[in-house]
């Protein structure tokens, strides 16, 4: 893979040729953010809101949100560390890198309230980031980490300009933090990012209706003879071809008497006659995940297997069925599971990270809100096989909106 | 996708499960941990090794250079804080995850030039680095990021008992760099990275020979009528069915006229009978990068593209006659590059990281050493057809070995 000049001569050519790169592989994510700039340019601070209170709950837009949480820490400014909340904050998503480099640090985002985020990038990744729209300041390239960290730690300096600074300082390299001061804001930001926009929820529709199709081509892959693997990878076949680029994509994929392990990724075992395959599907695309699971069986199924994938069936339908505005969380979580045990949560918020605000589970109090996106997972696993049917729901103002549309039945075909 | 319970009464359940899973996913790394382990013992510090002179130079095992780099930074100890460094540091390979997760922090490793490594990790992670055999120190999950950061934090105090830490800041959290006195040493850190041990090169072969496979499954697959993620859908399905697992796999796959762009994910482009392919794939397997690069046409070639082909070839097999221990890089890379002219390196190192020292380039001087493992990929791109071919070589005491054997011809087949 390539390694880019780091000498001033070749830079012209550097950056023409990588901005015809990034012009080309980036231009439905730039068209996409384009749009988006233009049709919520409100939310993104090209003109003040009125401020609305708290009371407004789920109508309030996350830069609102983001304003009471800086508001309640007394700080100016928001500076975003982690990758899914720069993408959550600004509508950007960052150059996405294979390994985290010593050389690059990821984009940072300095949100105020008002006003047009300033994204801070690698000089490499400026091109990218300029199409976004947004305000941007660079840090040199440099193949010294002692460089590229002061350079980095400097550009933030710069920006911040004084201000009293709200951050996330588990995702913050320490060679920033040990140059502003900077408050701990990481809970009370993962809460703002628990009720979606409207564009936030069209990228999340995009990625579910891409799960749905990854759902759909696992049930016609599955086959006795062919290996877990293949399976795989007809999925991912499948799902790149409806998005027309690659797409970051992981699963659980288990099959037979792997179904027991709860979870793990697709292995050489060659799918029998009698097997059960459990399939949970999970893909970023635009910055936004999809999530999605169920279990099927090749065959004719067991009497044990029917009736397990029934009552797992039915906490699924209990679920949907609570879900609503203003319902609890334990409450919600208690329906859902009732009778079954599994060693999981019984569902999580959805967004530019996979696991979001607020988790379905019995410990803590939070009431859903119009426009938090969650799933719904039970499962069985003991020693037969194991099951699990998960769906996304959108909560809507009185009820519940199920995003996923994959097929849930226990006969594969 | 799962997010595990936090619940105490499910704790045990939970671990079961995990273990089960854990045990299946990882059974084949684990024994080769185990292999390493017995057969490396000396090199991880189950015993003292006899203080060698850097004159040694490539006889010097990693943990020797990392003795040495403690030893000049007058530290007691080495805390690894990037995953790849810390599969360097303890052969390791932390679990991935798909994002960053304010949760959990990535494995930590503490390391002294004697004695066996602490691992540092997240509660759900401690039956796969117990596996290791390794020293592992766990802290509790939580689904609270302050909490979490809390927990690392006090675990990082608690091993490092108030030695003098040799750390790299740019990877280490800052509620953990908040917590202990810390000097940076990441530069020297990535120098002594640069040659591998023999357990290293065992796992970069392996890495290099999924690339071959996954080089000969494109040009089977690219013919005219079929798009680049065909290809690419191709080749996926061949390096994981040879690898019996998934595998963290990215590359530039551009045809036709995209080629003039460098670099680029392959698109839903339809490949053409008169198209060359530009296809560099670069994976990562049990910890280890493999990378390669070929450029191939699908019908007859034009002259032009004939013509340039040979340059980068010839480029490429100047780079293999001159590659040997003592070389310095800007000579090396000035045998390659002559009369080309491209916008990147003329080559990099190659281990836990994709781009490693040393760089193969105009800057610095770096002498070549025994064991180093580095890649030659020159190219040719402007307004023709793009060209890229890359191998990599493994410097030996006299000069070098290929490690890659892909096809580097012209002719599609």
């Amino acid at each position: 893979m390539l390694d880019y000049e780091h000498v001033p001569l070749c830079a012209g050519s550097r950056r023409r040729l990588r901005r015809r790169s990034l012009r080309h592989r980036r231009s439905r994510s730039s068209v996409l953010r384009r749009v988006h700039l233009s049709t919520t340019g409100s939310d993104l601070g090209l003109c003040a809101w009125t401020k609305r209170t708290a009371e407004r709950g789920a109508e309030m837009g996350r830069r609102e949100r983001l304003g009471a949480v800086l508001e309640e820490h007394k700080a100016d400014v928001f500076l975003a560390a982690n990758g899914p909340t720069v993408t959550w904050a600004t509508g950007y998503v960052p150059e996405e890198s294979v390994v985290r480099s010593p050389f690059e640090a990821g984009a940072l985002a300095l949100v105020e309230t008002y006003g047009l985020p300033t994204l801070i990038v690698s000089e490499l990744e400026q091109d990218a980031a300029r199409a976004s729209g947004l305000e941007v300041l660079t840090y040199p390239f440099s193949f010294s980490p002692d460089n590229s960290a002061t350079a980095v730690a400097d550009a933030v300096v710069k920006a911040v300009r004084g201000r009293a600074v709200a951050t996330e300082a588990w995702a913050l390299p320490a060679v920033v933090a040990g140059r502003i001061d900077v408050k701990d804001v990481s809970s009370s930001i993962a809460k703002a990012q628990a009720a979606k926009d409207p564009d936030e929820l069209a990228r999340i529709r995009a990625a579910i209706r891409l799960c749905d199709i990854g759902q759909a081509a696992a049930r016609e892959a599955s086959t006795a003879g062919v290996s877990e693997l293949d399976v795989w990878a007809a999925v991912r076949a499948a799902v790149e071809r409806a998005a027309g680029c690659t797409v970051e994509m992981r699963c659980d994929l288990l099959s037979g008497p792997r179904t027991t392990l709860v979870g793990g990724s697709p292995t050489s075992r060659v799918i029998a006659a009698s097997d059960t395959v459990l399939f949970d599907l999970f893909l970023r695309h635009e910055g936004y995940w999809g999530d999605s699971a169920s279990t099927f069986s090749i065959g004719a199924p067991s009497a044990a297997v029917v009736d397990r994938h029934a009552r797992v069936r039915a906490a699924l339908e209990r679920g949907l069925a609570v879900m609503g505005p203003g319902r609890d969380v334990r409450d919600v979580e208690r329906a859902i599971r009732k009778e079954l045990t599994y060693p999981h949560l019984s569902g999580h918020g959805l967004g530019t990270s996979l696991h979001e605000e607020p988790r379905v589970a019995g410990f803590g109090h939070t009431a859903l809100e119009e426009n938090m996106v969650i799933t719904i997972e039970p499962g069985i696993y003991d020693d037969e096989p194991g099951v699990r049917l998960e769906q996304v729901v959108l909560i809507t103002r009185d009820g519940c909106e199920q995003l996923s549309k994959h097929d849930l039945s226990l006969m594969a075909r």
